[in-house]
């Protein structure tokens, strides 16, 4: 039997992937430096391998086969989801993805390199290289899913998104934002006025930092027998379900910075554990993609953990861990007050809550017309420049390092990967708004650190759902509606206004 | 050129095993519990996979071209180790050896669970299966290599040990044990009787164990950018060349135990960091073999860490560490002494430097007669009885848990390995007296923690050699003369007389 077949690929690509996710988290946090050139070339053979495996020509036939199969309809969403990646895998020719992984490699090269010296004109023809193969690479995937080339981008990371869906959402948080910002930091002013910002008494011991965050984790659902937590350089969510490797990193002057990554990634971690299980080996089984996947972490962090009633339950548990020094004549809202900080920057990864979508909304609007054609790279600068005055009032001419040059993703050939950041935090209100109607009590079981609620409710709609459907389609099953900005809209008004 | 080919081939199988190296670490050391089944699928894949790359049959047409190319000195060794290894590795058709891992699954698994209920007439069964297999995999291995059937199976851990060498050495040193022990023993009650034994004083925090730990290895020359020290249920020294993942685990009341084993794991470690990284992908470039291996780990544990001139420098080390009241009132005597005790007794794993080999030296006889045909699994128990009443004078009759029971190796398959210990702590016996010689002041060195001597000696005579040798090659181009055991006899005469 075909579908047989694609089982038994789909477990030894599994334990490929494996493989491949543990020396690569093995790699952050404890490989020496010396052990950098093997590791590297042990990963690169496992990565062609998984290629080579996961792209073979006889994949196409055995698929073919299997649709005439008599399956279960759980065997039909299987077959249909491993059809999907197959054929996203296989649009593109060998030769072709040789001279992309080329060219960005060049071009990472380079903005490494030229970012620190805040210089575009050297930079810039590396990345014309680039955007000229995603152009091709989009028409070829818009080709072979019959799909415009934009949303053929979008399609890798989540499938179903589409432009004609997704730019009407996010123009109309564009409006809003732009005239909410201003207030926000109006309000906040306010605020500040009336209440001073407090600042946390350190030093804070990294031991103290990581037991506060583990028994954050425990509280949370983090399974210690599926995952561990170690420290890296930049932190992640890596490992595979059954071993999920979880990392932050400390300073010891403060202490909630790692403590909002720890439970940022979290959430990354709490849907990889509740993914089924039976089904790992299968795409169908895997997590739904870069938007689902950020709006499980972004639950955690922002609809939680920066909420005030789940601080009246995790500051005695900070006390607890780092002393009744650490927060000492703080009180819930000066903690929510510092969590949730509003700024105007320039920088994507430093921005708050309410900014961040802004920059977001930038690059996609500026990565559309790239791909289309209307926008060409030497005209960069100047088209960021203009929206981020528009956006945000903030002007990047003369300094693209932190203007087109702050992001590492266009070098590396990520374009229609941007969006999922901000559809992430659309979907994580919807589904909060969707939990607060199904349990009108769901604050009073944060408040006391009861988390099974809020647990139990993605499992059954979210983790357990896995790939089952394309990302609007889970959305919907889940919340009841399409995405909807407008209750991203109503939460932003509501914290900041 | 098919030299070529072999080469490209062997770094495939250096990224393979690299993986397996890496993955079997982090299971030891880090993985949770609930990561077993998944990371058990990813790693025998990559052994099915290992077993598959290193036996294609085209290899052994690429070993037979390269044979009539132009080679130099060094690509003749390193073809001929690749096709010493191919020829070991395909020796045995493919069918036999899953017979062979089936019986001996079982028997591990029986072995696992009757070994404590000291119940041999349940396991024996197995066992003769496993020898029944043993015997014929002897047969087959002699027929392709042209040796003896139980030299076939040394061949496999030790290139070039042959039993008419090895023998006559085993059994001169039997004799002399034999007479020995007692007089060993006797004199250290006469030591003991002038001094009496001292006992260290605890706690001791496994942080500052570990610090000790990691202090000795450092000053043994141990490289930290190309291996890490870790914790894990069994001691073991694994990774990769360029990533050496050592163990060793901690207890609080004493740690003389702990800091043993990390010495002797050093000895593995530096052989391994040692090896010539420009052939990591060629067997010619690999450690040589068991014995080899251990008698680099006997050598740091046994010459080194057992020598009175050793703990001149070490002292003050664990005073830093632990603190004076670690060994307050001991001097180096009490340390040598405390680290040399001589004790009969019925495990190998826990014997010690002088009653150790007579362990081996029983094993090497029987397995010799079980693959001979001459012993029946049946016999063994009576057979080890009497042994262990000639050589140690403790009767194991009716305790087989702690006779034939007390090791996992024959139930593994394992026949031919025993000996390698033995060898190694007289190969390493015979590389200090090598030392000496040509560096008369290298006592002194080792007072004052200066181990760069022996390094540099071992470097140059053992571990840049790699595997271009057999064994007896090795340690003859490396000593000067073929195993003598009068030089491992007289060191214990000297330690222990």
């Amino acid at each position: 039997m075909s579908f047989a077949d694609l089982e038994a690929l789909g477990r030894k690509l599994e334990s490929i992937e494996h493989a491949i996710a543990i020396l690569s988290a093995d790699e952050a946090t404890n490989m020496p430096v010396g052990g950098g050139e093997k590791r590297a070339e042990s990963v690169s053979f496992l990565h062609g391998l998984r290629h080579e495996t996961a792209t073979a020509p006889e994949i196409g036939d055995w698929i073919a086969k299997a649709e005439s199969e008599d399956l279960s309809e759980e065997q039909q969403l299987a077959l249909r989801e491993f059809k999907r990646v197959y054929t996203n895998a296989t649009c593109l020719p060998a030769d072709f993805v040789r001279r992309k992984s080329q060219a960005e490699m060049r071009s990472e090269q380079l903005w490494r390199d030229l970012r620190a010296k805040n210089d575009w004109a050297n930079f810039a023809p590396a990345l014309e290289g680039v955007v000229a193969l995603a152009r091709e690479e989009a028409q070829m995937r818009a080709d072979a899913l019959g799909l415009a080339p934009y949303d053929a981008l979008m399609e890798q990371f989540d499938p179903g998104n589409r432009v004609a869906d997704v730019a009407p959402v996010l123009e109309k948080l564009k409006s809003f934002l732009i005239d909410f910002v201003p207030e926000a930091l109006e309000a906040q002013a306010r605020r500040h006025e009336a209440r001073p910002p407090k600042t946390v008494k350190g030093p804070f011991a990294i031991e103290k930092q990581r037991e506060l965050g583990l028994s954050m984790m425990q509280a949370l659902g983090f399974d210690f027998t599926h995952g561990r937590l170690d420290v890296s350089h930049h932190p992640f969510c890596g490992g595979v379900p059954t071993d999920v490797r979880m990392t932050t990193r400390y300073r010891t002057d403060e202490f909630l910075t790692s403590l909002m990554g720890v439970l940022h990634e979290t959430g990354h971690a709490l849907y990889e554990q509740g993914l089924p299980k039976a089904l790992s080996h299968m795409a169908v089984g895997q997590a739904r993609g870069m938007a689902m996947h950020e709006s499980q972490s972004l639950f955690v962090e922002q609809q939680l953990a920066h909420a005030p009633r789940f601080w009246e339950w995790a500051m005695p548990i900070v006390a607890t861990h780092l002393g009744e020094g650490a927060l000492a004549s703080w009180d819930v809202e000066d903690v929510v007050a510092e969590v949730n900080k509003v700024e105007r920057g320039y920088i994507r990864v430093d921005a708050d809550e309410v900014t961040y979508p802004l920059h977001i909304i930038l690059r996609f609007e500026l990565e559309q017309a790239l791909i289309g054609g209307t926008l060409e790279v030497t005209d960069v600068p100047e088209a960021w420049d203009a929206k981020m005055t528009e956006y945000l009032g903030l002007s990047t001419i003369d300094n693209p390092k932190d203007g087109p040059m702050q992001d590492v993703h266009w070098s590396a050939g990520l374009f229609g990967y941007f969006p999922s950041y901000t559809l992430g935090a659309l979907i994580a209100a919807q589904q909060w708004q969707s939990i607060e109607k199904a349990m009108p009590n769901v604050l009073d079981q944060i408040a006391a650190g009861d988390f099974s609620g809020v647990n139990a409710w993605r499992a059954e709609n979210i983790w357990q759902q896995a790939s089952r459907y394309s990302t609007p389609d889970l959305l919907k099953r889940a919340t009841g509606e399409t995405l909807n900005p407008d209750i991203f809209i109503a939460h932003l008004k509501k914290r900041y206004g």
